[in-house]
């Protein structure tokens, strides 16, 4: 798989977050995939842990995602820093994340890493 | 470690980059810590290793660094964006990047990953 490939697949998951699409995001996911969101908390294994996370996530009310930089890509791995608005208890509020995704050999990401904590979220 | 503590390791290490200051830099990683930068190659493990790599990047010319976000902590990682300002070969020239430490138990970098490529690499 090309850096460029890789950079697209990590733009075209912002503009699928953005519109809400989880049928478009679970596309770009291998089916055994890792999510990690955020570090530090149990991993979901698998479509049907991580079609029920992007339903919960996304399902609820307008989620807003834009990139904050250049997507990184570094061997068979990318990173991004975006910012994601959404709703939290009734309240507009600004999360910055860094994701970090790991490529399978199909192109699909094999797992997906979000780095944020409390510090990250800013009310608006 | 506490998130605040972690963050203000992370914003030092930048301002050690910035510096030059390679026997600070050491100081945050643990002796037996591991580095891959960039994120595809071969890791460096241990102090000599580290130290060996920090003086070929900072010792030949001036580097500046600076965060472009802010600092994500989750669990016992932190990952945040910054910015690298170097010559290459003569070439002045800006290279985005997005570094994750794994802390250990005493607040050390038990390993840091650096995401970057050639796309991420401009001439100024």
């Amino acid at each position: 798989m090309t850096a460029e490939a890789m950079r697209a697949a990590m733009q075209r998951y912002i503009e699928l977050v953005d519109a809400g699409d989880v049928d478009g995001i679970l596309a770009l996911y291998a089916d055994d995939a890792r999510v990690e969101d955020p570090v530090g908390t149990p991993p979901l294994i698998g479509r049907t842990a991580i079609e029920r996370f992007y339903h919960k996530g996304l399902g609820r009310n307008k989620v807003h995602a834009h990139l904050t930089g250049p997507v990184r890509v570094a061997g068979n791995c990318a990173a991004m820093p975006f910012c994601i608005e959404l709703e939290w208890d009734g309240q507009p509020c600004t999360i910055r994340v860094i994701d970090v995704m790991e490529f399978n050999e199909d192109g699909r990401f094999q797992s997906m890493k979000a780095y944020w904590g409390v510090d990250n979220l800013e009310l608006r």
